[in-house]
Protein backbone atom coordinates (compact mmCIF):
# COMPACT_ATOMS: atom_id res chain seq x y z
CA UNK A 1 0.00 0.00 0.00
CA UNK A 2 1.93 2.92 -1.05
CA UNK A 3 0.72 6.68 -1.81
CA UNK A 4 -2.02 4.99 -3.60
CA UNK A 5 -2.70 2.21 -2.44
CA UNK A 6 -2.19 -0.43 -4.66
CA UNK A 7 1.37 -1.76 -3.40
CA UNK A 8 -0.13 -3.53 -0.42
CA UNK A 9 -3.15 -5.93 -1.08
CA UNK A 10 -5.20 -7.69 1.72
CA UNK A 11 -5.35 -11.31 0.33
CA UNK A 12 -8.13 -13.75 1.02
CA UNK A 13 -10.03 -16.42 -0.09
CA UNK A 14 -14.05 -16.12 -1.14
CA UNK A 15 -14.82 -19.53 0.59
CA UNK A 16 -18.29 -18.92 0.46
CA UNK A 17 -18.69 -22.33 0.78
CA UNK A 18 -17.52 -23.19 4.06
CA UNK A 19 -21.20 -22.24 5.16
CA UNK A 20 -22.29 -25.37 2.94
CA UNK A 21 -20.23 -28.22 4.26
CA UNK A 22 -20.46 -30.04 7.02
CA UNK A 23 -19.00 -28.19 10.29
CA UNK A 24 -16.41 -30.52 11.40
CA UNK A 25 -15.13 -30.13 7.48
CA UNK A 26 -15.39 -26.45 7.32
CA UNK A 27 -13.27 -25.96 10.78
CA UNK A 28 -10.60 -28.25 8.96
CA UNK A 29 -10.65 -26.89 5.84
CA UNK A 30 -10.54 -23.28 6.95
CA UNK A 31 -7.43 -24.23 8.96
CA UNK A 32 -5.69 -25.57 5.41
CA UNK A 33 -6.82 -22.15 3.32
CA UNK A 34 -5.35 -20.03 6.14
CA UNK A 35 -1.92 -21.67 6.64
CA UNK A 36 -1.82 -21.87 2.85
CA UNK A 37 -2.80 -17.59 2.40
CA UNK A 38 0.20 -16.86 5.83
CA UNK A 39 2.94 -18.57 3.52
CA UNK A 40 1.70 -16.31 0.53
CA UNK A 41 1.78 -13.51 3.01
CA UNK A 42 5.23 -14.33 4.70
CA UNK A 43 6.82 -15.10 0.97
CA UNK A 44 6.15 -11.77 0.09
CA UNK A 45 5.49 -9.57 3.68
CA UNK A 46 6.29 -6.38 1.66
CA UNK A 47 3.45 -6.61 -0.95
CA UNK A 48 0.66 -8.89 1.39
CA UNK A 49 -1.11 -9.36 4.36
CA UNK A 50 -4.33 -11.66 4.76
CA UNK A 51 -7.58 -11.48 6.06
CA UNK A 52 -8.80 -15.16 7.36
CA UNK A 53 -11.61 -17.49 6.53
CA UNK A 54 -13.57 -18.88 9.09
CA UNK A 55 -15.60 -21.69 9.91
CA UNK A 56 -18.95 -19.78 10.55
CA UNK A 57 -21.02 -22.80 10.74
CA UNK A 58 -19.29 -23.74 14.19
CA UNK A 59 -18.81 -20.26 15.93
CA UNK A 60 -16.62 -21.29 18.47
CA UNK A 61 -14.36 -22.89 16.25
CA UNK A 62 -14.61 -19.47 14.10
CA UNK A 63 -13.68 -17.73 16.92
CA UNK A 64 -10.55 -20.02 18.47
CA UNK A 65 -9.47 -19.97 14.13
CA UNK A 66 -9.88 -16.19 14.15
CA UNK A 67 -7.79 -16.10 17.14
CA UNK A 68 -4.77 -18.81 15.36
CA UNK A 69 -5.47 -16.71 12.43
CA UNK A 70 -4.29 -13.43 14.20
CA UNK A 71 -1.98 -14.07 16.89
CA UNK A 72 0.06 -16.76 14.99
CA UNK A 73 -0.45 -16.12 11.40
CA UNK A 74 -0.39 -12.02 12.11
CA UNK A 75 -3.34 -11.86 9.64
CA UNK A 76 -5.27 -8.66 9.94
CA UNK A 77 -8.60 -9.54 9.96
CA UNK A 78 -11.57 -12.02 8.44
CA UNK A 79 -13.79 -11.71 5.36
CA UNK A 80 -17.62 -13.66 6.22
CA UNK A 81 -19.47 -14.12 3.38
CA UNK A 82 -22.97 -13.62 3.81
CA UNK A 83 -25.56 -15.57 6.05
CA UNK A 84 -24.54 -18.72 7.55
CA UNK A 85 -27.68 -20.67 7.88
CA UNK A 86 -29.81 -18.65 6.79
CA UNK A 87 -28.63 -16.04 9.63
CA UNK A 88 -27.11 -13.06 9.42
CA UNK A 89 -24.65 -12.15 12.18
CA UNK A 90 -26.95 -10.10 14.76
CA UNK A 91 -27.79 -13.82 15.25
CA UNK A 92 -26.59 -14.49 19.21
CA UNK A 93 -24.84 -17.75 18.18
CA UNK A 94 -21.87 -15.49 16.11
CA UNK A 95 -21.18 -13.85 19.38
CA UNK A 96 -18.05 -16.01 20.21
CA UNK A 97 -16.46 -15.00 16.71
CA UNK A 98 -17.95 -11.33 17.47
CA UNK A 99 -16.15 -10.94 20.78
CA UNK A 100 -12.92 -12.40 19.45
CA UNK A 101 -12.82 -9.89 16.46
CA UNK A 102 -13.96 -6.99 19.19
CA UNK A 103 -11.05 -8.62 22.13
CA UNK A 104 -8.22 -8.50 19.10
CA UNK A 105 -9.48 -5.32 17.62
CA UNK A 106 -9.41 -6.94 14.01
CA UNK A 107 -12.03 -5.85 11.31
CA UNK A 108 -14.93 -8.18 9.34
CA UNK A 109 -15.28 -7.44 6.04
CA UNK A 110 -18.48 -8.49 5.22
CA UNK A 111 -18.61 -9.63 1.71
CA UNK A 112 -21.74 -10.30 0.09
CA UNK A 113 -22.74 -13.82 -1.11
CA UNK A 114 -26.06 -15.27 -2.92
CA UNK A 115 -29.21 -14.37 -1.22
CA UNK A 116 -31.32 -16.77 0.11
CA UNK A 117 -33.55 -19.33 -1.95
CA UNK A 118 -36.50 -17.33 -0.89
CA UNK A 119 -35.46 -14.18 -1.68
CA UNK A 120 -33.99 -15.12 -5.11
CA UNK A 121 -37.21 -16.81 -5.67
CA UNK A 122 -39.48 -13.54 -4.63
CA UNK A 123 -36.97 -11.25 -6.75
CA UNK A 124 -34.79 -12.16 -9.19
CA UNK A 125 -36.09 -15.33 -10.50
CA UNK A 126 -38.58 -15.44 -13.52
CA UNK A 127 -35.71 -14.59 -16.52
CA UNK A 128 -33.19 -16.06 -18.54
CA UNK A 129 -30.57 -17.68 -16.19
CA UNK A 130 -27.61 -15.45 -16.82
CA UNK A 131 -29.68 -12.32 -16.01
CA UNK A 132 -31.69 -13.89 -12.59
CA UNK A 133 -28.05 -14.91 -11.67
CA UNK A 134 -26.64 -11.29 -12.33
CA UNK A 135 -29.25 -9.80 -10.73
CA UNK A 136 -29.86 -11.62 -8.02
CA UNK A 137 -25.79 -11.10 -7.18
CA UNK A 138 -23.11 -8.63 -8.01
CA UNK A 139 -25.35 -6.92 -10.23
CA UNK A 140 -28.26 -6.18 -7.55
CA UNK A 141 -29.11 -8.78 -5.31
CA UNK A 142 -25.86 -9.85 -2.66
CA UNK A 143 -25.59 -5.99 -2.29
CA UNK A 144 -29.56 -5.17 -1.18
CA UNK A 145 -28.54 -8.21 0.53
CA UNK A 146 -25.06 -7.59 2.51
CA UNK A 147 -26.09 -3.64 3.36
CA UNK A 148 -29.42 -5.48 5.06
CA UNK A 149 -26.60 -8.02 7.13
CA UNK A 150 -24.94 -5.16 8.46
CA UNK A 151 -28.18 -2.78 9.29
CA UNK A 152 -29.33 -6.04 11.08
CA UNK A 153 -26.31 -5.98 13.42
CA UNK A 154 -26.96 -2.59 14.51
CA UNK A 155 -30.56 -3.37 14.98
CA UNK A 156 -29.57 -6.21 17.15
CA UNK A 157 -27.35 -4.30 19.17
CA UNK A 158 -24.28 -5.60 18.51
CA UNK A 159 -22.26 -2.86 18.08
CA UNK A 160 -23.37 -1.50 21.79
CA UNK A 161 -22.63 -5.31 22.89
CA UNK A 162 -19.00 -4.60 20.82
CA UNK A 163 -18.10 -1.18 20.95
CA UNK A 164 -14.32 -1.96 19.36
CA UNK A 165 -16.04 -4.13 16.50
CA UNK A 166 -15.25 -2.35 12.95
CA UNK A 167 -16.96 -3.64 10.33
CA UNK A 168 -15.67 -3.69 6.40
CA UNK A 169 -18.33 -3.17 3.30
CA UNK A 170 -17.47 -3.28 0.15
CA UNK A 171 -19.14 -1.53 -3.03
CA UNK A 172 -19.74 2.19 -1.30
CA UNK A 173 -21.20 0.94 1.84
CA UNK A 174 -23.56 -1.67 -0.11
CA UNK A 175 -27.01 0.60 -0.57
CA UNK A 176 -26.41 1.89 2.96
CA UNK A 177 -24.79 5.84 2.49
CA UNK A 178 -27.57 6.82 0.00
CA UNK A 179 -30.24 5.74 2.02
CA UNK A 180 -29.09 6.67 5.85
CA UNK A 181 -30.84 9.43 6.60
CA UNK A 182 -33.84 7.42 5.48
CA UNK A 183 -33.19 4.29 7.73
CA UNK A 184 -32.01 6.85 11.14
CA UNK A 185 -35.49 8.84 10.60
CA UNK A 186 -37.24 5.97 10.52
CA UNK A 187 -35.57 3.74 12.94
CA UNK A 188 -34.23 5.63 15.91
CA UNK A 189 -37.44 6.49 17.22
CA UNK A 190 -38.44 2.98 17.35
CA UNK A 191 -35.19 0.96 17.94
CA UNK A 192 -35.14 1.93 21.71
CA UNK A 193 -33.21 -0.68 23.40
CA UNK A 194 -29.72 0.93 21.16
CA UNK A 195 -27.78 3.35 23.37
CA UNK A 196 -26.82 5.46 20.09
CA UNK A 197 -29.01 7.09 17.49
CA UNK A 198 -29.01 3.78 14.84
CA UNK A 199 -27.04 6.26 12.29
CA UNK A 200 -23.94 6.24 14.73
CA UNK A 201 -22.94 2.95 14.37
CA UNK A 202 -22.57 2.84 10.61
CA UNK A 203 -20.29 6.34 11.38
CA UNK A 204 -18.33 5.18 14.13
CA UNK A 205 -17.88 1.33 13.41
CA UNK A 206 -18.46 0.40 9.94
CA UNK A 207 -15.74 1.52 7.06
CA UNK A 208 -16.53 1.36 3.20
CA UNK A 209 -14.54 0.36 0.41
CA UNK A 210 -15.53 0.97 -3.38
CA UNK A 211 -14.39 -2.54 -4.23
CA UNK A 212 -14.26 -1.48 -8.13
CA UNK A 213 -16.94 0.77 -8.61
CA UNK A 214 -15.62 3.41 -10.12
CA UNK A 215 -17.79 6.01 -10.92
CA UNK A 216 -18.05 9.44 -8.97
CA UNK A 217 -21.41 9.94 -8.10
CA UNK A 218 -21.40 7.33 -5.18
CA UNK A 219 -18.14 7.94 -4.23
CA UNK A 220 -18.81 11.70 -3.65
CA UNK A 221 -22.23 10.63 -1.75
CA UNK A 222 -19.86 8.54 0.66
CA UNK A 223 -17.34 11.35 1.12
CA UNK A 224 -20.35 13.21 2.02
CA UNK A 225 -22.15 10.72 4.47
CA UNK A 226 -19.47 9.22 5.77
CA UNK A 227 -16.11 10.94 5.28
CA UNK A 228 -12.52 10.17 4.42
CA UNK A 229 -11.95 8.86 7.83
CA UNK A 230 -14.21 5.98 7.13
CA UNK A 231 -13.04 4.72 3.25
CA UNK A 232 -10.61 2.15 2.31
CA UNK A 233 -9.50 1.86 -1.00
CA UNK A 234 -9.86 -1.43 -2.78
CA UNK A 235 -9.60 -2.31 -6.04
CA UNK A 236 -11.29 -5.15 -6.38
CA UNK A 237 -8.30 -6.95 -8.80
CA UNK A 238 -8.31 -9.25 -10.47
CA UNK A 239 -11.80 -8.72 -11.30
CA UNK A 240 -11.27 -5.28 -12.15
CA UNK A 241 -8.07 -3.48 -13.49
CA UNK A 242 -5.97 -1.72 -11.09
CA UNK A 243 -4.22 0.80 -13.02
CA UNK A 244 -8.00 2.06 -13.91
CA UNK A 245 -8.40 1.84 -9.77
CA UNK A 246 -5.37 3.81 -9.24
CA UNK A 247 -5.98 6.76 -12.05
CA UNK A 248 -9.68 7.01 -10.48
CA UNK A 249 -8.70 7.88 -7.28
CA UNK A 250 -5.79 10.48 -8.51
CA UNK A 251 -8.16 12.25 -10.66
CA UNK A 252 -10.93 12.70 -7.97
CA UNK A 253 -11.88 15.75 -7.29
CA UNK A 254 -10.92 15.77 -3.54
CA UNK A 255 -8.33 17.02 -1.46
CA UNK A 256 -4.56 15.44 -0.94
CA UNK A 257 -5.09 14.92 2.41
CA UNK A 258 -8.08 12.87 2.27
CA UNK A 259 -6.43 10.86 -0.88
CA UNK A 260 -3.74 10.31 1.53
CA UNK A 261 -6.20 8.66 3.97
CA UNK A 262 -7.99 6.55 1.64
CA UNK A 263 -5.08 5.05 -0.20
CA UNK A 264 -3.20 3.88 2.73
CA UNK A 265 -3.63 6.15 6.02
CA UNK A 266 -6.76 4.65 7.05
CA UNK A 267 -5.79 1.18 6.22
CA UNK A 268 -2.55 1.52 8.18
CA UNK A 269 -4.66 2.24 11.27
CA UNK A 270 -7.31 -0.06 11.21
CA UNK A 271 -5.04 -2.66 9.96
CA UNK A 272 -2.15 -1.91 12.40
CA UNK A 273 0.02 -1.92 9.11
CA UNK A 274 3.73 -0.66 9.40
CA UNK A 275 4.70 0.38 6.37
CA UNK A 276 7.93 2.00 5.03
CA UNK B 1 -48.03 23.73 -8.66
CA UNK B 2 -46.02 27.33 -8.75
CA UNK B 3 -42.51 28.12 -9.56
CA UNK B 4 -41.63 25.97 -6.26
CA UNK B 5 -44.06 23.08 -7.30
CA UNK B 6 -46.16 23.25 -4.50
CA UNK B 7 -49.40 24.96 -5.17
CA UNK B 8 -50.80 22.27 -7.39
CA UNK B 9 -51.08 18.77 -5.41
CA UNK B 10 -51.18 15.60 -7.23
CA UNK B 11 -53.75 13.75 -5.31
CA UNK B 12 -54.18 10.05 -5.02
CA UNK B 13 -55.42 7.16 -2.28
CA UNK B 14 -52.94 4.74 -0.74
CA UNK B 15 -55.31 2.13 -1.58
CA UNK B 16 -52.50 -1.02 -0.88
CA UNK B 17 -55.68 -2.89 -0.12
CA UNK B 18 -57.46 -3.23 -3.51
CA UNK B 19 -54.52 -6.01 -4.06
CA UNK B 20 -56.05 -8.54 -1.19
CA UNK B 21 -59.99 -8.34 -1.49
CA UNK B 22 -61.68 -10.22 -3.95
CA UNK B 23 -61.18 -8.67 -8.10
CA UNK B 24 -64.67 -7.90 -8.14
CA UNK B 25 -65.03 -5.57 -5.33
CA UNK B 26 -61.88 -4.15 -6.17
CA UNK B 27 -63.02 -3.01 -9.64
CA UNK B 28 -66.42 -1.60 -7.87
CA UNK B 29 -64.05 -0.02 -5.20
CA UNK B 30 -61.85 1.46 -7.31
CA UNK B 31 -64.61 2.91 -9.39
CA UNK B 32 -65.82 4.22 -6.23
CA UNK B 33 -62.74 6.18 -5.03
CA UNK B 34 -61.50 7.47 -8.23
CA UNK B 35 -64.96 9.23 -8.77
CA UNK B 36 -64.74 10.53 -4.86
CA UNK B 37 -61.35 12.21 -5.88
CA UNK B 38 -62.59 13.32 -8.71
CA UNK B 39 -64.91 15.10 -7.38
CA UNK B 40 -62.74 17.00 -4.67
CA UNK B 41 -60.37 17.44 -8.22
CA UNK B 42 -63.49 19.41 -9.54
CA UNK B 43 -63.81 21.41 -6.74
CA UNK B 44 -60.79 22.72 -6.61
CA UNK B 45 -59.31 22.36 -10.12
CA UNK B 46 -56.59 25.09 -9.27
CA UNK B 47 -55.68 23.55 -6.73
CA UNK B 48 -55.78 19.41 -7.56
CA UNK B 49 -54.97 16.90 -10.01
CA UNK B 50 -55.51 13.39 -9.70
CA UNK B 51 -54.08 10.40 -10.29
CA UNK B 52 -56.12 6.86 -10.50
CA UNK B 53 -56.32 3.86 -8.20
CA UNK B 54 -56.71 0.56 -10.08
CA UNK B 55 -57.65 -2.67 -9.33
CA UNK B 56 -54.55 -4.56 -10.56
CA UNK B 57 -55.64 -8.06 -9.26
CA UNK B 58 -58.13 -8.18 -13.09
CA UNK B 59 -55.49 -6.03 -14.96
CA UNK B 60 -58.46 -5.90 -18.25
CA UNK B 61 -60.66 -3.58 -16.01
CA UNK B 62 -57.49 -1.78 -13.93
CA UNK B 63 -56.80 -0.87 -18.01
CA UNK B 64 -60.72 -0.24 -18.46
CA UNK B 65 -60.66 2.14 -15.26
CA UNK B 66 -57.30 3.73 -16.14
CA UNK B 67 -59.21 4.76 -19.68
CA UNK B 68 -62.13 5.91 -17.98
CA UNK B 69 -60.15 7.64 -14.96
CA UNK B 70 -58.11 9.16 -17.74
CA UNK B 71 -61.04 10.52 -20.92
CA UNK B 72 -63.76 10.63 -18.60
CA UNK B 73 -62.32 12.06 -14.95
CA UNK B 74 -59.65 13.58 -16.54
CA UNK B 75 -57.11 11.98 -14.35
CA UNK B 76 -53.16 12.61 -14.81
CA UNK B 77 -51.83 8.94 -14.33
CA UNK B 78 -52.18 6.29 -12.25
CA UNK B 79 -50.81 5.07 -8.92
CA UNK B 80 -49.69 1.26 -8.43
CA UNK B 81 -48.83 -0.24 -5.00
CA UNK B 82 -46.50 -2.63 -4.97
CA UNK B 83 -47.31 -6.87 -6.03
CA UNK B 84 -50.15 -7.51 -6.64
CA UNK B 85 -50.58 -11.72 -5.96
CA UNK B 86 -47.01 -11.62 -5.34
CA UNK B 87 -46.30 -10.28 -9.00
CA UNK B 88 -44.65 -7.56 -10.25
CA UNK B 89 -45.61 -5.40 -13.29
CA UNK B 90 -43.23 -7.23 -15.63
CA UNK B 91 -45.68 -10.15 -14.98
CA UNK B 92 -47.25 -10.39 -18.82
CA UNK B 93 -50.46 -10.30 -17.04
CA UNK B 94 -50.88 -6.57 -16.60
CA UNK B 95 -49.78 -5.74 -20.25
CA UNK B 96 -53.22 -4.74 -20.81
CA UNK B 97 -53.21 -1.74 -18.29
CA UNK B 98 -49.67 -1.12 -19.51
CA UNK B 99 -50.84 -1.11 -22.98
CA UNK B 100 -53.39 1.81 -21.72
CA UNK B 101 -51.14 3.61 -20.02
CA UNK B 102 -48.48 3.74 -22.52
CA UNK B 103 -50.98 4.73 -25.36
CA UNK B 104 -52.89 7.53 -23.13
CA UNK B 105 -49.39 8.48 -22.29
CA UNK B 106 -49.88 8.86 -18.78
CA UNK B 107 -47.41 7.68 -16.16
CA UNK B 108 -47.32 5.41 -13.77
CA UNK B 109 -46.33 6.12 -10.01
CA UNK B 110 -44.73 2.94 -8.30
CA UNK B 111 -45.54 3.40 -4.49
CA UNK B 112 -44.03 1.09 -2.39
CA UNK B 113 -46.29 -1.75 -0.33
CA UNK B 114 -44.89 -4.00 1.96
CA UNK B 115 -42.49 -6.66 0.61
CA UNK B 116 -44.09 -10.56 0.06
CA UNK B 117 -44.02 -12.30 3.64
CA UNK B 118 -41.12 -14.16 2.23
CA UNK B 119 -38.70 -11.18 1.95
CA UNK B 120 -39.91 -10.23 5.47
CA UNK B 121 -39.68 -13.73 7.06
CA UNK B 122 -35.82 -14.13 5.15
CA UNK B 123 -34.68 -10.55 6.01
CA UNK B 124 -36.45 -7.78 8.28
CA UNK B 125 -38.07 -10.50 10.84
CA UNK B 126 -36.40 -10.85 15.03
CA UNK B 127 -36.64 -7.43 15.81
CA UNK B 128 -38.93 -5.85 18.25
CA UNK B 129 -42.37 -5.55 16.24
CA UNK B 130 -42.44 -1.95 15.79
CA UNK B 131 -38.63 -2.44 14.86
CA UNK B 132 -38.95 -5.16 12.06
CA UNK B 133 -42.17 -3.12 10.80
CA UNK B 134 -40.63 -0.06 9.92
CA UNK B 135 -37.32 -2.12 8.71
CA UNK B 136 -39.41 -3.79 5.98
CA UNK B 137 -41.69 -1.06 5.30
CA UNK B 138 -40.88 2.76 5.15
CA UNK B 139 -37.16 2.81 7.14
CA UNK B 140 -35.62 -0.11 4.44
CA UNK B 141 -37.45 -2.66 3.02
CA UNK B 142 -40.00 -1.05 0.88
CA UNK B 143 -37.31 0.66 -0.91
CA UNK B 144 -35.52 -1.78 -2.03
CA UNK B 145 -39.13 -3.93 -2.97
CA UNK B 146 -39.63 -0.91 -5.04
CA UNK B 147 -36.65 -0.60 -7.01
CA UNK B 148 -36.27 -3.85 -7.88
CA UNK B 149 -40.25 -3.53 -9.17
CA UNK B 150 -38.48 -1.09 -11.45
CA UNK B 151 -35.80 -3.32 -12.48
CA UNK B 152 -37.61 -6.39 -12.90
CA UNK B 153 -39.74 -3.86 -15.73
CA UNK B 154 -36.41 -3.18 -17.40
CA UNK B 155 -35.15 -6.62 -17.71
CA UNK B 156 -38.74 -7.78 -18.32
CA UNK B 157 -38.96 -5.71 -21.58
CA UNK B 158 -41.96 -3.48 -20.64
CA UNK B 159 -40.02 -0.56 -21.74
CA UNK B 160 -39.10 -1.58 -25.13
CA UNK B 161 -42.75 -2.89 -25.68
CA UNK B 162 -44.38 0.51 -24.79
CA UNK B 163 -41.81 3.20 -25.28
CA UNK B 164 -43.90 5.72 -24.56
CA UNK B 165 -44.34 3.83 -21.06
CA UNK B 166 -43.20 6.87 -18.23
CA UNK B 167 -42.88 5.53 -14.72
CA UNK B 168 -42.15 7.71 -11.57
CA UNK B 169 -40.53 6.54 -8.40
CA UNK B 170 -40.43 7.53 -5.12
CA UNK B 171 -37.55 8.40 -2.97
CA UNK B 172 -34.45 9.63 -5.18
CA UNK B 173 -35.70 6.64 -7.41
CA UNK B 174 -35.58 3.44 -4.99
CA UNK B 175 -32.22 2.79 -4.46
CA UNK B 176 -31.43 2.65 -8.09
CA UNK B 177 -29.53 6.02 -9.00
CA UNK B 178 -26.65 4.77 -6.25
CA UNK B 179 -26.14 1.56 -8.24
CA UNK B 180 -27.45 2.35 -11.69
CA UNK B 181 -23.75 1.88 -13.03
CA UNK B 182 -23.07 -1.19 -11.46
CA UNK B 183 -26.25 -2.68 -12.47
CA UNK B 184 -25.83 -1.49 -15.90
CA UNK B 185 -22.38 -3.11 -16.34
CA UNK B 186 -23.38 -6.68 -14.47
CA UNK B 187 -26.97 -6.73 -16.80
CA UNK B 188 -26.37 -4.93 -20.18
CA UNK B 189 -23.86 -8.08 -21.35
CA UNK B 190 -26.26 -10.82 -20.36
CA UNK B 191 -29.63 -9.61 -21.11
CA UNK B 192 -29.34 -9.63 -24.64
CA UNK B 193 -33.34 -9.62 -25.54
CA UNK B 194 -33.35 -5.82 -25.03
CA UNK B 195 -33.02 -3.36 -27.40
CA UNK B 196 -30.99 -0.84 -25.29
CA UNK B 197 -28.53 -1.09 -22.40
CA UNK B 198 -30.49 -0.96 -19.45
CA UNK B 199 -29.21 1.95 -18.05
CA UNK B 200 -31.17 3.77 -20.92
CA UNK B 201 -34.65 3.39 -19.76
CA UNK B 202 -33.84 4.32 -16.29
CA UNK B 203 -32.47 7.71 -18.22
CA UNK B 204 -35.56 7.61 -20.55
CA UNK B 205 -38.26 6.26 -19.24
CA UNK B 206 -38.58 7.10 -15.22
CA UNK B 207 -38.53 9.98 -13.27
CA UNK B 208 -38.04 10.37 -10.00
CA UNK B 209 -39.14 12.12 -6.47
CA UNK B 210 -38.01 12.78 -3.52
CA UNK B 211 -40.85 11.65 -1.22
CA UNK B 212 -40.08 13.70 1.42
CA UNK B 213 -36.37 12.56 1.96
CA UNK B 214 -34.85 16.01 2.10
CA UNK B 215 -31.13 15.75 2.51
CA UNK B 216 -28.94 16.74 0.39
CA UNK B 217 -26.66 13.59 -0.37
CA UNK B 218 -29.13 11.47 -2.20
CA UNK B 219 -30.39 14.34 -4.33
CA UNK B 220 -27.55 15.71 -5.41
CA UNK B 221 -26.67 12.31 -6.82
CA UNK B 222 -29.80 11.76 -8.80
CA UNK B 223 -29.05 15.16 -10.40
CA UNK B 224 -25.37 13.54 -11.59
CA UNK B 225 -26.79 10.15 -12.82
CA UNK B 226 -30.20 11.11 -13.90
CA UNK B 227 -30.53 15.36 -14.55
CA UNK B 228 -32.38 17.74 -13.68
CA UNK B 229 -35.42 16.97 -16.48
CA UNK B 230 -35.99 13.38 -14.63
CA UNK B 231 -36.70 14.84 -11.09
CA UNK B 232 -40.13 16.07 -10.30
CA UNK B 233 -40.57 17.21 -6.54
CA UNK B 234 -42.88 16.34 -4.24
CA UNK B 235 -43.38 16.76 -0.46
CA UNK B 236 -45.10 13.74 0.76
CA UNK B 237 -47.72 15.80 2.84
CA UNK B 238 -49.35 15.33 5.50
CA UNK B 239 -45.93 12.95 6.45
CA UNK B 240 -43.72 15.75 5.78
CA UNK B 241 -44.11 19.40 6.66
CA UNK B 242 -44.72 21.24 3.02
CA UNK B 243 -42.60 24.26 4.06
CA UNK B 244 -39.58 22.14 5.14
CA UNK B 245 -39.99 20.73 1.57
CA UNK B 246 -40.26 24.29 -0.33
CA UNK B 247 -37.21 25.26 1.95
CA UNK B 248 -35.05 22.48 0.56
CA UNK B 249 -35.26 22.91 -2.67
CA UNK B 250 -35.21 27.01 -3.06
CA UNK B 251 -31.71 26.59 -0.87
CA UNK B 252 -30.24 23.65 -2.90
CA UNK B 253 -27.23 24.63 -4.49
CA UNK B 254 -28.29 23.95 -8.16
CA UNK B 255 -28.80 26.72 -10.89
CA UNK B 256 -32.31 28.46 -11.11
CA UNK B 257 -33.19 27.20 -14.35
CA UNK B 258 -33.05 23.51 -12.27
CA UNK B 259 -35.08 24.67 -9.79
CA UNK B 260 -37.59 25.89 -12.40
CA UNK B 261 -37.89 22.58 -14.07
CA UNK B 262 -37.85 20.31 -10.98
CA UNK B 263 -40.47 22.48 -9.24
CA UNK B 264 -43.30 22.68 -12.12
CA UNK B 265 -41.88 22.52 -15.98
CA UNK B 266 -40.74 18.52 -15.78
CA UNK B 267 -44.38 18.15 -14.41
CA UNK B 268 -46.58 20.56 -16.53
CA UNK B 269 -44.65 18.54 -19.70
CA UNK B 270 -45.00 14.91 -18.08
CA UNK B 271 -48.99 15.16 -16.30
CA UNK B 272 -49.87 17.85 -19.55
CA UNK B 273 -50.84 20.69 -16.82
CA UNK B 274 -51.80 24.13 -18.15
CA UNK B 275 -51.05 26.18 -15.15
CA UNK B 276 -51.40 30.11 -15.03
Amino acid sequence: MDAMGIDVQVLSHTAAGLAQIPAAEAVALARAINDQLAETVRNHPDRFVGFATLPTLDPEAAARELERAVTVLGFKGAMIYGQTNNSFLDDSAFRPMLETAATLEVPLYVHPAPPARAVQDAYYAGFDPAVSASFATFGWGWHLDTGIHALRMILGGVFDRYPSLQLLLGHWGEMIPFYLARFAEALTPVARQLQRPVADYFLQQMYVTPSGMFTLPPFLLTMQVLGAERILYSADYPFQDGGQARAFLERAPISPADKEKIAHSNAEKLLKLSLL
